[in-house]
């Protein structure tokens, strides 16, 4: 695996961005890329990247960046950073169902960024391309404000049948894959995407509804919910990961990125496939007006510190 | 049209984006919005946006940012730049020769972001998705270092036959639509994306490749020749705006966003049937080893004090 980052991201010193001018620094970028882009026109260098998805099946798009300061710092790898950029993307694909197709990548880079760093960022994001099949068919660098990265990757895929956040009735059974909470301590670096696992689920008649976990339980569990429902829990079936900080840390940590889901009503989960567990948290039931996440030990709504991952927070 | 601003774009005083936490925030994004996002999954709300593309028709794929400090000013009017956003990606598929499909827009923010700069530009931005068809499906909003604004638009397309920027042929004549130079007083900003004449050239039979002139000419047209070629051109064909400061500002200014293209050897345009003129600029010949624009009159190579628009430069 990657070693820990040696590197600044910014620097006065060492070759940076700036230095090399935008026509030297594409080619550097597209040789690191290399056979995960194909030839344009379906690959980097036309005006747009074309793409022929699959017959029949619908397309789906997302797009999420990675930001320098906000969503990791100066220590972590920059392999691992790459790779973090597309899967978090791959993440919201699985929450669908879906398979992925080419993605799009755009970069904001003051011209003080390392030369260097760069490269490895790109490096880790091609071998994460590699890894999942995904070919990097396009994309954009441009010139941002000194000490600025901003990497948005858009992602494509496809379903036959994709499975959307609404669709959970009354008395739907809810379940979760993984553990959840403490990603912080390395997970959200090196989670896996559930890709096949959301395939799996989209193709099983009794899968309701989906989403990826990445905002915390807390925040993404209320998402799935129709106003007027509450989500009854067993919190001793919650799967608290060994690096969280207790059952809040599962709530409200955010960046897990396994997938909450909800059957049809009165049906389980027949033959789960797959080695990562997958454990049924609670139900849907109808709202008594108390607060949408109710521990059914208690009959009272759970209250945290926090609120799941706030973006905006001063 | 909209009023010179009189906001500045980042602010200690009034009420900004950070003081209005996320959730608020998406709120008032998708309010703007309004019907410019079809309900999910389809549009704003679900982990993908679902779209379904016309039967045998190839996807286009583009994705370009706006930042603040490299492409507008606090001087800009928010409600131009979030329509150049768009125009500039609509300019990619033009180049196709393709219709414009779903676009997301990711948005990386200072939470000194001023709120009524963003509702502004999200408003031009909206506005300028009703006028040209686009559903605004997706997107997402990140914090960012104080003092960012990095808006990244992800747009899709379809065509039945895109036009990719390669394919000239030696003695294919060289065409320009509209005028070059003198962008920076107005028009980039206030272009209109060759949506129509793209199509349109897409369905002649004698057009053999395709781009946009974002770069300027300079930049641009060797993009269209394989090696071992060069474009004779004829300055005085060369469709120089009025607002260009002479025939360098036509190759070198950049943000023209008109479409570049060429024919098949010993053709012509026939019936070009609309408002903007079209201009025969030049042919494509054996390269001679001297450069790649030549002069046709002095049989020597085109110079400029600058290159066309270079990303890097520090």
């Amino acid at each position: 695996m990657s070693s820990p980052n040696t590197l600044s991201i910014f620097s006065q010193t060492v070759t940076t961005v700036g230095s090399v001018g935008e026509v030297a620094l594409i080619q550097q970028i597209q040789e690191v890329i290399g056979r995960n882009s194909p030839p344009p026109p379906e690959g980097i260098g036309d005006d747009c990247a074309v793409w022929t998805p699959p017959e029949n099946e619908k397309v789906l798009l997302t797009v999420d960046p990675i930001i320098y300061g906000k969503h990791f710092s100066d220590k972590d790898a920059p392999e691992l950073v790459g790779g973090k950029l597309l899967k978090r993307n791959l993440s919201d694909i699985a929450a669908m169902g879906g398979s992925p197709g080419p993605a799009l990548l755009s970069l904001a880079m003051g011209p003080d960024l390392c030369l260097d760093w760069l490269m490895r960022f790109i490096k880790g994001l091609a071998e994460t391309c590699e890894k999942f099949r995904v070919p990097l068919s396009g994309g954009d660098v441009a010139a941002a404000e000194m000490q600025t990265f901003v990497a948005t990757l858009t992602q494509t895929g496809t379903a036959l049948n994709p499975i959307s956040r609404m669709g959970a009735e009354l008395n739907s059974p809810i379940y979760v894959t993984g553990t959840l909470g403490g990603s912080i301590h390395g997970k959200h670096l090196r989670f896996v995407p559930r890709l096949e696992e959301g395939k799996w689920l989209a193709s099983q008649e009794n899968v309701l509804s989906m989403t990826d976990v990445s905002d915390g339980l807390a925040k993404d569990l209320p998402a799935l919910l129709k106003r007027g429902r509450q989500a009854n829990l067993d919190l001793a079936e919650i799967p608290v990961d060994p690096f969280s900080d207790g059952i809040e840390g599962a709530f409200c940590d955010g960046e897990d990125y396994e997938l909450l889901f909800t059957l049809e009503p009165g049906t389980k989960l027949k033959d789960w496939p797959f080695a990562i567990p997958c454990h049924k948290i609670g139900h849907v039931r109808k709202s008594r007006g108390q607060g949408t996440l109710i521990d059914i030990n208690t009959g009272k709504p759970l209250e945290f510190s926090r609120d799941g991952y706030e973006h905006f927070q001063n």
